[in-house]
């Protein structure tokens, strides 16, 4: 049974292998009103994709050139959405099968490719496929769409910011030299969200937080903390009380595993030496598309005070 | 909250709007390992298309120019389903939206102009945008793999196949002529279904097929038919049996309304007599998408005889 | 793949077999708020209860005594619902399974028995398990809930009643005394709905009451009818218009086939001749849980005017 | 949007507060011929259950006592599984409302009260209502039945177990006798998991585990282990490749806040110094119901080999 769609109301689905011709995500479930193009989406998907020059030059990511300039198919008018399917659409430019071709027969460790053909039985091999990180761009385009609704409803208050714990940049520019890979954490915190997100019991936010986070490739492990403080105590409310938001800041951590292509182990191709640079704004992106989707489910909490 | 997906399994989602950019499904669901490729696809939306020209000589569709081809961006891969979403889009080619300018603070009688506007507060004005019947071209290119799949997994015994009841041929031109509409009436057959579809207690196959139909635009009955009889009994098992089918023959009926945009009328636009003839194969579509679903939804009836 | 509830917002599942312990139904998604107690249950289910005794002197339906007693086990709280499941519970007193112990390995003709031995290959063959019409019980409970959501937001203004079209009540009696079932038609008249119901494309009102009421045991046919009209015409709005409410009268016709047990065919138990005057409060409930789903559902149309 | 429902097609819903009539669960999607009964429950929910004698004397738990028997009130019949929804009924025999009655208009620190009252608008204050940790026994209740149908269709060679990294009991003693609470630690082991299971990209099966285990009361880390290494590397598949799993054991760790009521603070009422022992088998129970989904969910991968 499929696991393409993500969300309840702001639902998302994306598509597209890592070397087909597009991919891209339907988002089902964005109120009509909100003001939207596609300035509003490109700079975040520009902070997540590899190659920026100064990025290689630093040795930080790989040298793949990946336009990924986001269409807008439908579900926006005159500037505006409608309330019906928006459909981002991104092509993939700088395929290159070729790189990928001698992979066919080969299952790379560390990577989804056994699990894919036990699972399927029939695999597109070039380049991981839907398995692939490339697969998040279609999650940054979504999610900025989410973070534009969120924005909007809380005039412009909401800040989800991320920050890179680890490793540093030196640490990444020398692993990278020497053909090697680096684990990594990303801190995110979230200011003045909507309270009340949030619906006991099994889709607590922090809940949803946790599936968001553990969806994104290479992670590992994902921690709700206290604010502002070095451990875990029983007086924090972390922003989360009962798995809903109380608006306090929430803020979480995501570790994620070193790359498993490196060339110091002999496998070809353009790879990242750690990906929190480019993780960072897909866990922007999740948060955002859980809280708007929690925004949105937590309209029917209550009656109306008086009856229509 | 969205409403743009059927499906529990084998499930769909349509995009675009009627003179947007394109329009396309995501079929999210399908197996893996099924021989696809854009040939399944292309016939039935050709016979759903408007403006062939036998039939524009007989007057019975609108001059409306639609290629409607189908192209396939993700979830096939050497000529097979890879079990990840299959992306299905068509562009608008001869959308013309001048053609509705004037309608634009207009709410034309019979449409859903007036129930969008006041839903959405925000609409496309050009042509229906998503109440409009070429969404249902997104729908047909959906059910074409949904077809492949059901004839595959039935060793290419299952056949769906529509008649059209009401109105004949000549009837349709002698209204179309005059700048009038017609209502009309489709009989859905469908022969050697595999036994078992449909779930208690809401799911029922009947009932999911009623939903089905009843979404296609300007539909208003439904029945579910005994097989060879004028008349229901208490005898007829109609293929389906306490909502699960039989095995036996399926025979459902759908009565659609006459178009609301006619000469007559003074409404301008491309607009079709009787819908009956675009509407059979979404019809089957609506079927196919329908029972490939519950086919897929039966597998977790049972345990298997002996554990694995 | 289970099909045991209804909705997506205003939630039903609904449990047990028909000679089991008991019966019930679990709403997640009532919001918090709603005044709510057993006096707003029971007389919906003393309507749909058989065994009657002004309906057993009339021969209208089947001796079996069932007190169908509601239960309120969760969700509610000082008399107000609270956010969290209703979980509502009939217990079954006059449960008899000697009377169907001789059925245990034969299948009623015109039941369920035979599909659903294929389809789960262990089967609770008292009384037709699930697929027994006592299962609408819970459905019926569920939709006294709903119908006090609905007046509650309509401020006392809606209308959601049932009108036997056929048979009369003395068609009826006779077919009883000859031992034989009849056939019959259900009309159902909703006044003052909430306009903005319906979600494009697939979750049109239309199309979700017709899966309501085609998931009632017996279902076969269900039209969406012009209000005051004898006949479908092109101008009808039916209330419903691209599948939205437009807040007009909605009025829509279901038949029922005739029930397959009767005397004249040698089937012991307790069966009713027509089941039409029991299905009408079936019907109503199926309205009222697709209206009050849709209420809530349609709360994520717009964006509000301004941010908050 | 209400949030009492985990897994796709197996299916759970759980009811009932904290000091309410009786709490449970609805499993829907079981599917026919398992056998089972109350005896592959009971054992489960006697060890999540609070005031063990051996446990008091310890003074490891509370000493409210919770009889816990569970009642199956549908979907077995002659001791399997038919298909149809199972209720599971646990009645609330030792509720003391009177000890909460104080807390009626206080909002306890660390606790879910505020957030429910601004939610909700009214609130079951007794004890936390949906957020109190006595939900977790329908949870319990039903994973008895998750893990049932895995040993079932691994033919007993799947292995869910749990351990207690942190705190020894000795520490819970002597921070019981002071009044105080503390954090912990558990450790989950999945061995001969079947292998296959998860869905690309977001139903993952680390995510999915994510958010069962982030969803019970308390928990704020979640992480999926590298077997038998102390730390998280490069190499390490942790039995999940991609989000899919393949057949090598499956270990992750959750840790708990420590519980925010305690005498210290002055708070009434009877609770725990520390939950590890009793979340551990809520633990279980969630993860087995993530596999059993799964496990359901995986089957429609791949097409069978040949057409039917």
């Amino acid at each position: 049974m499929p696991g393409n769609t993500f969300g309840k109301i702001f639902k998302i689905t994306t598509f597209g292998e890592s070397h087909g011709k597009s991919l891209g995500a339907i988002i089902d479930g964005c109120p009509a009103g909100l003001p939207l193009n596609k300035a509003d989406i490109q700079p975040d998907l520009d902070r997540r994709k590899p190659g920026k020059p100064e990025d290689l030059e630093k040795g930080l990511t790989s040298p793949r050139q990946e336009p990924d300039k986001v269409e807008i198919l439908s579900g926006v008018f005159e500037g505006k959405t409608i309330g019906t399917p928006i459909a981002l659409i991104i092509k993939n430019e700088d395929a290159r099968p070729e790189d990928y071709e001698s992979l066919k027969d080969i299952h790379r460790p560390g990577h989804a490719d056994a699990v894919y053909d036990r699972k399927y039985g029939h695999r597109d091999y070039r380049g991981g496929g839907r398995a692939s990180g490339r697969e998040t761009a279609a999650r940054v385009a979504a999610g900025a769409v989410a973070k534009k609704l969120l924005v909007h409803v809380t005039n412009n208050a909401i800040k989800i910011q991320s920050e890179i714990l680890a490793p540093t940049k030196e640490e990444i520019k020398l692993a990278a030299s020497a053909g090697n890979s680096l684990p990594g954490e990303i801190q995110l915190t979230i200011i003045n969200s909507p309270a009340g997100l949030g619906e006991p019991v099994f889709d607590k936010l922090s809940a949803d937080l946790a599936k968001a986070m553990m969806s994104i490739p290479a992670a590992r492990s994902f921690t709700l903390e206290p604010k502002d403080l070095p451990e875990i105590t029983e007086d924090s409310s972390c922003g989360v009380q009962g798995g809903i938001s109380s608006g306090d800041p929430i803020q979480i951590s995501v570790y994620f595993k070193a790359p498993s292509s490196t060339k110091a182990r002999g496998v070809q191709g353009r790879h990242d030496p750690c990906i929190v640079h480019r993780a960072a704004p897909v866990c922007e992106a999740m948060a955002a598309i859980t809280l708007a989707d929690h925004y949105l489910r937590n309209k029917q909490a209550q009656l109306d005070c008086a009856p229509l």
